[in-house]
Order: structure tokens, then sequence, then C-alpha cells
């Protein structure tokens, strides 16, 4: 025991958060024991209930309290043939911002890592094969990261659509709107270059 | 709303914690949700319990849920008769770890800050007046932080026992044991230029 029972418990739990050492643990314990009370009250029921009632969503693994997310629920993407898969819930909010897609989503929530145990059914690669298997998609988009990951993954469900009889395609990769060639890596411009489209 | 509520609301409980950011209190509430249920679970309860009954100790105001903390309701310390002021409740535990003190201690909970509305009674010199005026103590040892605001609340506290009869010291400081001279800033060095001793 450093402090008392209650406070070195409360700088141990923080320790659970990414990036969150001992030294950010304690800073963390005394600014909301000094200054946050209602704060800190706040974010043990938020966490409390978030922990407890948010799942996945059936029908594309996003985080939801509710059996469907909004967008899976929402009557207007009912009849969509398109289903885009993404890594993480955050995608989904970066694609919907947008505004150019109206089609359904699949989240991964992470990539294939083997070296961290991170196989095609922590993905719910089994989930995705069963919508692929039922006909209702006709166009599959693979959105997830442009990294080694990424595209490790994007390959692996290519290769899983390939049984189904559907469109497979994978976002482009380029210079982005408002970058500086100059700027841009080798890797990016050189698939900018085999991405070239004729205008 | 961006997420699901439940998410949302994580998320934006997250940022009161200090140094986190949007995007970091995101990274926390997906990592609890997706690997973490148990740890987030633990975090919340601790937050409940320290938020609503830790508070300050009745003699040095260090953080407890107790009236008194352990230090101060240690029997073997009830006849110290120095005391000595710190910033924190990590400097007690310092100073304890260091094994040459045996005395008490006030915790000023920080140090005074005039352009962030930190006055002397917002660190309790109210409370440490009172002590003084008791008789209890001999000798006054200000250990806050050898900065500017540190110095000052040291000076401003000397001011204040300057009525009562009793010894009042400052914390050496000096270069590090086991410093190199070379890497020593020149205000230390001159410091423990002006704070030798003879051998
Ligand atoms: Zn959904
Ligand atoms: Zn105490």
């Amino acid at each position: 025991m450093k402090f008392s029972p209650l406070v070195d418990e409360l700088i141990q739990a923080f320790k659970v958060l990414p990036g969150v050492g001992p030294k950010s643990a304690q800073r963390m314990a005394f600014q909301l024991l000094e200054r946050q009370r209602a704060g800190g009250m706040k974010l043990g029921r938020a966490l409390d209930a978030a922990m407890t009632q948010v799942d996945h969503c059936r029908d594309c693994r996003t985080f939801t309290e509710e059996e469907l997310c909004s967008i899976c629920a929402s009557p207007r993407r009912g009849e969509a043939r398109q289903l885009c898969v993404v890594e993480s819930p955050a995608d989904v909010l970066a694609i919907e911002a947008s505004g150019h897609y109206s089609g359904k989503y699949f989240v991964l929530m992470g990539h294939l890592s083997p070296l961290d145990g991170i196989g095609p059914d922590d993905l719910g690669l089994d989930i995705l094969a069963k919508r692929l298997a039922s006909g209702d998609v006709s166009e599959l988009i693979l959105a997830t990261n442009p990294t080694v990951e990424g595209e490790a993954t994007a390959h692996y469900i290519a290769e899983l659509a390939k049984q189904h009889e559907l469109k497979v395609s994978r976002i482009a990769h380029g210079v982005p709107v408002g970058g500086e060639l100059e700027y841009v890596d080798g890797t990016t411009l050189a698939l900018s270059f085999s991405g070239r489209q004729q205008v």
C-alpha cells in the first residue's frame, strides 16, 4: 500500500487504460479527487453502463447497446446491396461524414494479426461469410487501412468472397486531395500511378 | 451523436482526464469495450468508491477515506514535533521512501498560483496556521518543489510562521547524488555553492 486503500485501488485501476503508466494513473486520480469529483463520478457511471450494456450489432458488429446499430436499423439502408468492410467504428464515422456512401457496413474490430493471436474468427469473418452466402450482397467494398495488416486482411476477405457471385472492390489509394506530390511517400505515389484513370 | 448513446457518453466522460483529448478518449473506450470489460468495470467501481468516500486527512490534508491518514494516525509519530510541508501526496511517499524523516506532514495539495486563482485558503494555510498556533510544532520544514511557485509558496509560509516561536527550515538544493556536475543547470550549481558546508 502506498496511499490510502481506495486511492491506491483507483490508481491501479487507471492502468488498464491504453498508454497510462503509474505516473499518469496517479496524476489522473489526484486531479479527479482534487478538482473533478463530479466528472469522476460521471466517468464511473458511464463505464458501468457501457461495460455492462454495450455489445456488438447483430449485423455489422459495431458497438451498440441495441440489437442493431442505427445504420443497420435504418429503413433507408434496408435495400442497400453494397457492403463495406472496415476495421473500426471510427472508420464508419469517417465514411459517413464523407457523404458518398449509402450502403451497409461490416466492422471487423481490428485486422488479422497472427502474432497477437487475432485470427479470422476474432474479426467475425464467420459472420461475414454467412452474410455473403445469404445472397443479399451484390458488391463487397474492402475499406481496411492501407497498412501491411490491412492489406493482408483485405486479401484474405477477397479470397473468402471468391466462392460467392459478387463484385469485390478495394478502395483506391493515391495522393490525397490537397496533398502535395513532393510530400507523398513513394509507395503511395507508385499506387497513384498504377491506379491512374483515363480522363 | 456519433456512436451509440452509451458509447458516446463514455468517450465524452473520458475527456475529463488530464491529457486525454477526443482521439485518446475514443481509443480508451474502444479498447475497454473490445478487450478489457472486467478492467473497465473495476475502474468504474474504483471511481465511484474513491469519488464518494475519499476526503482530506483532518490533520495533514492528504487524501484518505479515514478521518486521519495512516501517518497521522500512527502512534509512533504521536510525539513528533517536526512538521514537513509538501505540495502533494506523492512527495510524502518520496520522503517516506528515503527513510530519514520521522516527523509529521502537511500536504498543500498544490502551490500558490494567483493566475490560476489558487490562494492561501485553497492550500489549507488557515489550517496550517492553527496547527502552528497550537504550540505542538517545534520545527517547520519547507519541502515544496524548487520551482518558482514552490519557492514563492515556501516564502509565504515562512512569513506566516514568523509570528510563532519555531524553527523554520528549507530543504537543501544542490547537485543530486550520483549526478555529474557538467549536466547540472547553472541555478542548481549556484545553489550548491551558496549552500556549501564545511567538512
Ligand atoms: Zn450495425
Ligand atoms: Zn494525515
